[in-house]
C-alpha cells in the first residue's frame, strides 16, 4: 500500500491535534499542516492573561513552535500559507505563500479542515482604523498588547458583553484603562444565562470599575488621522475613547470548504457525522468550524471551546488516518459548559437557558437560590447564586447557570454529568456532596437549588 | 383522630432534623428531643475551626439553643435528659434528669433512635486522665479548647491518622503547639485511600508541620499527679508529651435499641429499610447510629457525615410523623465521600478504595496521575494528584481520591453522580468539562485521569 498524504488546513487547536493524531494512526503517512498565520498550536484561552499583562510574553502562550511540531510531532509544517481551493475528488489543494506570493498546487488522498472561526465585525466605516481590534487570534493580541503599551490611553469601549468582551475589558481594567462596555439590556452573556444573572453579571463587571452601558452599538466616529475618536449609541450619545473593541461574536470560516461541496447546517458550521467525517468522503472537519451535537436534544451547533477544539481533532485525525484498521473514534458532542472568571467572581452556564429549552421545545421552568460557597464560619465564605433551568413534567435537568466566588465554576462543572445522563433535579438533590466547611455549605448551593426545584414542581 | 406523641432521642444533627421534619408534615403531633448533653443543633464539623481558634466563641457553631428550638420548631426539647430504657411495644420511655437524678416514664407512640456515635477509647490505663481528650461532641472541644488555653503545653501526641486525628492536630498545630501524630504505615488516611495517596498525606500533613510516626499504640505513661506525661509505642518509643488526642474511630450508640430488641447489621449500626425504619414497626432510626446503603454495591454501612445524618433524619421524621396520608420519604444511600482541608492542600475521596472494591467481589484497578489544578500560566496554580479506582472488566467507575491545591475537593465531588449513575471511565472522559485557565488546565485532571484509566483497560 502506498503511504497516504493527508492535508490538515489550520493550525491552532483543532488542526494540531488532527495533525498529531493522525501521525500516532498512521507513522507512514505524510502529514501537511496548512497554517494562513505565523503561530501554530497556542492556546487561544490564555490571550486575556497576556492582554492584562499577567502572562509577559506572547510566546508563552504557544506550546509548539512550527519546526518544533514538525520535528517532535513528524507533521510537516506550513505556514504563512493560505489554502485558496481544495477539489477533494480530485485530491487537488492550491495554495499560496503569504511572504513572497507565490502560489503551488499539490496531490492529497485526504482532507481534514480546522479552519476556525473569524471574529464577526460590522460592514461600517471605521472598522478599520489602527485603534479598532477584533481579537481572535494571537496575532490580534499581540498588536492591540502592543498598542496599549505604546499609546496614551484612557478610555476604550468594549463592543458586546460577551465572553470575548468581558474578557478583554477586564485586562483593559488590569492595564489602567478606563473601559466601557456597549451591551443591551439586560446585560452581559446574555446569551448564555437568564436575564435575571445578566444582570447580576452586569454588576460584578461594574463593581470591578468596567462602565456598562445598556445601549446598541451605532456606528464609529473617525478623526481625519484614520482613528477613531469616539462611539456613536442607538440612543444618540457619543461615546469619546482612544480605543475600540470589537466582540461581536465569531463566524465559522467555511468558504474554502463551501466551494468545494462540503455543507454546512443552520449553525453556519460544515455537518458532520459522530466521526467527523463531511458529506465527502475523503474530508472530515474539526474545530470551530465545524457542528457538534448538542446532547440534550440532538441539535447540530457551534461550540467554539478548547476543549471542543482539541477533541473533534483528535477524532477527524484518527478518522483521517486510519485505513481500515485500527479502532474508529467517534465524538458524541456536549452539553455545552463555559465558565470564566470576572475580577474576584466566577461565573459558570451549562446546558440550556430557559428561552433554548423553549426553542428546543421543551417546558422548561428556572428557580434561583442565593446561598454561600463555603461554611458562612470559614474565612473567604462568598455568596453564590445558582439558577437550574429544567423540564416541568418530570424535572429533567437542562441548565444551570452559577455566579459567586471561588468554587462557583468547578460547581458548573457537577452539573455537567448530570444533564449528559438525562439526570432530574430530583436525582441531583440525592447525591451526597461532600460536606466539609472549607468547601461548601452544610448543604451545597446545587442542593439546595435541587430543592428548591423539586418543590417548584410539587406546588405546581 | 387522637394527636400522636413522637419522641425522637439525640439532638444533634439527624436528631434536629427529624424532629423539625416531623412537625412539618403533623402540626398537631406532641413531639419531644430528647438530648443527654447540654447543647444540640450544633455543627460538629465545625469543631476543628473552634479548636484552632479561627472561630473565636463555641456558641458559634450552635445554630438553636434549646429555646429557639422549641419555639420556633414547636418541638418540647429536654436536654441532660438520659433515655435509659425504651418499650417500643408499650410505647414506654425511661429516663434520667442528669441535673438532679429524678427518674420519670412517659408513654410514646413512635420513636426515632438519633442517638449518633461515641469515639472509641481502649481499655488503658490513663486514657480518663485529665490530659487525654478523645474529640466528638460540643462539649468535648470546649473542655479541649479551655485546657490548651490554660495550659502550657509544647507536645501534642494525636493517636490515630483518620479524618478527626488529622483536623485536630492541623487545630492544635495553630495554636502553636508541637504535634506528633502516632498512625502505622502506610500513612494517615489509610482507610480510606490507597497506599500512594496515604503517604503523600503524610507528607503533606508534615510540610505543614505535625511529625507523622509510623508506629503504633501502645500504652500511656501516667505521672503521679493523674496526668499522662508520655506515649509508649509498639517499637518500644515513649513520647513524651503535655497533651494526648485519642482519634481511634468512632462506634454507633445502639445500646438503647438493642436492649428494646431492635437490630443492627455487621456494621454495627442499626439495620434500615429505605424509609429509615427498625425491624420494629413504631421506630425509625437515623444519623451516625444507623447504616445507610452504599449505592455502588447495596452494601450496609455507616456513613458518619453531616449529609447523611441530616437526611436520613429527615426521612426518619416524615415517615415517623406521617399517618397513612402523604408521600413517604426513601433515602437512597450514598457514594461516600468526604474532603478535607489539610493546611494548605484539599483531599477527597469518593466511593471505594481498590482494597473495598476487591472485598465488594470487584476486579478493580486504579491508575493516578499527576496534574495541575489550574493552567501553568495562572498565579496559583499547583499540583494535583488523581487516582481513580475502575472495574476491570467493563471500566466502570468505583472510586476516586484526589489532593492537591485549591479545586480539588470540589472535583472530587464530580466523580459522585458518575459513579451514583455506574459511569465508565470512557464516560467520564467524555464530559465537556470546563475549560478556563483560571480554574483548570486544558484538559482537566479528572479526563486526564479518565483518559489513562482507559488506555490501561485498552493495554489489557
Amino acid at each position: 500500500m502506498r503511504s497516504q498524504r493527508i492535508a490538515v488546513i489550520g493550525g491552532v487547536a483543532s488542526g494540531t491535534a488532527a495533525a498529531a493524531e493522525a501521525r500516532r494512526v498512521d507513522s507512514e503517512a505524510e502529514i501537511v499542516l496548512f497554517e494562513r498565520g505565523e503561530y501554530i498550536s497556542y492556546g487561544a484561552c490564555e490571550i486575556p492573561l497576556f492582554l492584562a499583562g499577567i502572562v509577559k510574553e506572547a510566546e508563552q502562550l504557544i506550546a509548539f513552535t512550527p519546526d518544533r511540531f514538525e520535528n517532535e510531532r513528524g507533521v510537516a509544517t506550513r505556514v504563512r500559507v493560505n489554502v485558496d481551493h481544495i477539489d477533494p475528488r480530485s485530491g487537488r489543494l492550491d495554495y499560496t505563500q503569504l511572504e513572497n506570493g507565490q502560489r503551488g498546487s499539490e496531490h492529497f488522498d485526504k482532507f481534514v479542515l480546522a479552519t476556525g472561526a473569524r471574529a464577526r465585525v460590522p460592514d461600517l466605516e471605521g472598522t478599520d482604523a489602527g485603534n479598532v481590534f477584533a481579537i481572535r487570534e494571537l496575532s490580534h493580541a499581540i498588536a492591540l498588547e502592543h498598542y496599549v503599551r505604546t499609546h496614551e490611553l484612557h478610555h476604550a469601549v468594549v463592543i458586546g458583553g460577551g465572553f470575548v468582551g468581558i474578557e478583554i475589558a477586564e485586562a483593559l481594567v488590569h492595564r489602567g484603562i478606563r473601559v466601557s462596555m456597549l451591551q443591551p439590556r439586560p446585560g452581559p452573556l446574555h446569551a448564555h444565562v437568564e436575564d435575571e444573572m445578566s444582570r447580576l453579571v452586569q454588576r460584578v463587571l461594574e463593581s470591578g470599575g468596567v462602565m456598562v452601558r445598556n445601549d446598541r452599538f451605532a456606528g464609529l466616529e473617525c478623526s481625519n488621522q484614520g482613528i477613531v475618536s469616539a462611539v456613536h449609541t442607538q440612543s444618540r450619545e457619543l461615546i469619546g475613547c482612544q480605543l475600540v473593541i470589537l466582540a461581536m461574536g465569531i463566524t465559522p470560516n467555511t468558504t474554502l470548504g463551501v466551494s468545494a461541496g462540503i455543507k454546512t447546517g443552520n449553525s453556519g458550521g460544515y455537518r458532520v457525522d459522530e466521526g467527523m467525517r463531511t458529506n465527502l468522503a475523503n474530508v472530515w472537519a474539526c474545530g470551530d468550524c465545524t457542528e457538534v451535537e448538542r446532547i440534550i436534544d440532538r441539535k447540530p451547533i457551534l461550540s467554539p471551546l478548547s476543549l471542543t477544539a482539541f477533541k473533534t481533532g483528535r477524532t477527524a485525525g484518527r478518522n483521517a488516518a486510519r485505513r481500515g484498521s485500527g479502532k474508529p473514534s467517534r465524538y458524541k458532542g456536549v452539553v455545552g459548559a463555559q465558565g470564566l472568571k470576572i475580577f474576584d467572581s466566577e461565573i459558570a452556564y451549562v446546558g440550556l437557558t430557559s428561552r433554548e429549552a423553549v426553542a428546543a421545545g421543551f417546558s422548561a421552568r428556572t428557580v434561583t437560590i442565593k446561598h454561600r460557597t463555603k461554611a458562612a464560619l470559614v474565612p473567604g465564605s462568598d455568596a453564590i447564586h445558582v439558577t437550574l433551568v429544567f423540564e416541568t413534567s418530570r424535572g429533567r435537568l437542562l441548565g444551570g447557570q452559577l455566579i459567586g466566588g471561588v468554587g462557583t465554576v468547578l460547581r458548573g462543572d457537577m452539573l455537567i454529568p448530570l444533564i449528559r445522563a438525562g439526570a432530574t433535579v430530583a436525582d441531583l438533590y440525592e447525591q451526597d456532596l461532600i460536606y466539609s466547611p472549607p468547601f461548601s455549605p452544610r448543604l451545597d448551593p446545587l442542593l439546595v437549588a435541587a430543592g428548591k426545584a423539586m418543590k417548584s414542581l410539587s406546588d405546581l
